[in-house]
């Protein structure tokens, strides 16, 4: 063909990012499988929305990534992101996905690990979520570890999320991060954090409460040209946790019936997560909203102070 | 000493190679291991000619690899392919050993992992072979998994194969390749192959039954920077495939006798190999030879296929 | 802020290696967790010193590694080893916590992972230490497995060292290099070492004895572009090797109070080393010493010839 194919032809800018680029204003990246599959429509889009004013409110502007028309999209306006809400069926993208989304012209929802390439191609050093991949329960026998893990050791983003879901194996997902050399920064308290509740019960690295301090860390990391991200986990206020007690049974009760189901694979990890809104009443979707939501302003500032790192 | 030793003068082109370089015509790189550990002498001579045939007949041109003389070879003459095919004890070379065969000037045969190396040192996109290696039965307590998996996640090769043998934990190969972010394409059917059966009962990643779908993936994947290869998984025509069954049987024959032999350890998998074929008297080595020529029609196609799109 | 972090500012050369550097003469690297970890002072800062004394007169010149005041010491003056053979708390940092004790200033001694790094980032090709990291006994459910094994599959550094001590999985930690494609390079017999005793039962990849082998299987490693370093297992000198049957007594004594006081976690191996060290008299001290010394021998020889075959 006449044109050449390359990254810079399958990344298009919304019109807010691209003028934020040009005036060296901090970016903070936002995933969309939280949109595509996290929520209900419209829920999910009014969302999506609000976590984008806060990043607007503390000083840097959202970049909100998703495929679509065979292009990286780092940022959304109105219609693509009413688009993507809208589409439950849009495809969830991991690392080994995102090439078929562009090459086959499918709407797609980025994950953590797709999110991170994204954003690292388009130059954004943060990214936030809820929470990351990790390694599953009964991986010692399933092999089943979320890719989220092999991005963060290989692609240069600073993933601010609530830890990971307490559905996944914790100990074993620090010792996976800690084999590949990935740093896991907490906010705030010296714990790892559990996403729905503050508090895993285990260590991270190293306690980090100032943003500047988060900065001056990734600032060392990268001038030594050491490959991969960063965990930074911020607890969910103390205001939005859900009782410690109440969520493991939750999650011990849909894990008893995933197995009395025979449930298994692939379709464990979204039956759990359903089940889990389902018994809490709802209650977990307003956690995982308010966690995000806390996430965006912690990220913010640490996009801000990144850019005075500079 | 006078001169530098670099990775050019490490490799040493065919005549014929060298012209399709200069040409820019699509190459094909064929693996070694089949001719020396795959098969017996002349079959394997004979074999590995017919291949070659292959290539040319549908439009690129073949590069067989192998490391002879302190030289990676691409293509391969008359006289070293001979020497190969009587050379029984010539290393059998993965990514760590592949310096030694160089250094300490032995004859060498390059597996999947070396395989691709090569051809990404000599600028080949497309590597044809039988089957990858992968996960093996009980690598939860051994650890035994092939260094061809790392490479796949690392060294930007499309490798065709027939799928992975089955006497392979292929649940388990599938779960390392997607935490590793290794796209699995399969062609003609939705499901992996399983070498000597088309069908493995697992899905792959995508279905990409025509080259220039293929080739548009890898040509996006490769745009975007993204480290690594991809898995085609082309199955065994249906006329020379093995019936499930008999070589499920043969297998678990095969590692009955294994374990009351008390074989284990790197002596499995050859043990198993050569009882299967013993097992099956001799259809094993026909499908063998069957489905590494139907790889070589497809990868052809997907060779010409990425240098139109290039 | 004015000045741009990069690499080199965060560097710091000791006269004596960058005069070195100038001259074209080969370096040595040795790590500091031995200073800070590994023995009571002032025995550590007299080993260090008599450690660097024999690369001298083997002919390089040697670079103890450290982190201090914010910058990463190649080359420690007196007062700088002083300072870290009388800091029990210095921190032990690996890849993982490398920016964090430099851009905390913190003290740090650099275990393998994080001396690979370092002399990587120096420009230094040898690395000589006592035993590396590895698959600890027990990982296929605990996942602990040295981030040290990482590195050697990244990091171009030749590791010279006794083996691996026999609290680990010594067998899990060959499958894992294997699968990463780190090659073990075994001098002067062909089995893996075993640290305190010379032979772990298990077969390295390779046997060289000759240092220009060693070197010249390198350069052709690093010509090829392949990343990683290699493992240069350099068994004990016969007359300073422990009895095994004495030393596997003590491990499994020490296994076993592990268990019974309910130490788990990170806390086992310090326990093991310290419990081993005490039921063994000191002996295993001694051993540790005596492999060091060798062990610097050995890597000094392998840094000439790599010079030489610049
Ligand atoms: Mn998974
Ligand atoms: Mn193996
Ligand atoms: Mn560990």
């Amino acid at each position: 063909s006449a044109s050449r194919l390359d990254a810079q032809s399958l990344i298009a800018f919304s019109p807010e990012v691209a003028a934020a680029r040009d005036a060296g204003r901090p970016i903070v990246a936002l995933e969309s499988t939280i949109i595509s599959h996290g929520m209900p429509y419209p829920q999910n889009v009014q969302t999506a929305r609000e976590v984008e004013a806060i990043v607007r409110e503390h000083g840097a502007v959202p970049a909100t990534i998703a495929v679509l028309d065979g292009r990286i999209r780092i940022g959304l306006d109105d219609e693509q992101l009413e688009l993507l809400g809208r589409s439950p069926d849009a495809m969830k993208l991991s690392r080994r996905d995102l090439p078929f989304a562009l090459s086959a012209h499918r709407i797609g929802a980025t994950t953590v690990a797709a999110t991170m390439i994204c954003a690292h191609l388009a130059g954004i050093e943060v990214f936030v979520t809820g929470g990351i991949g990790g390694v599953h329960r009964g991986a010692e026998t399933s092999f089943d570890i979320s890719a989220d893990l092999q991005e963060l050791a290989r692609t240069p983003v600073a993933v601010v999320c609530a830890g990971a879901k307490s559905i996944l194996d914790l100990p074993l997902t620090l010792e996976y991060l800690e084999t590949h050399g990935v740093p896991v920064i907490s906010v705030g308290q010296d714990h790892f954090a559990a996403f729905y509740t503050r508090d895993s019960g285990l260590k991270a690295d190293f306690r980090m409460d100032d943003a500047a301090q988060q900065a001056a860390f990734l600032r060392t990391k990268w001038a030594l040209g050491l490959a991969g991200g960063a965990v930074i986990s911020n607890p969910v206020p103390v205001s939005d946790e859900m009782p410690a007690v109440r969520i493991q049974g939750f999650i011990e009760q849909a894990l008893a019936e995933a197995q009395a189901g025979g449930i298994s694979g692939k379709a464990v990890t979204p039956y759990l997560l359903a089940r889990i809104k389902d018994l809490s009443g709802g209650a977990s979707l307003v956690t995982n909203i308010a966690l995000v939501k806390h996430n965006a302003k912690v990220g913010t500032a640490l996009a801000v102070a990144l850019n005075q790192q500079r």
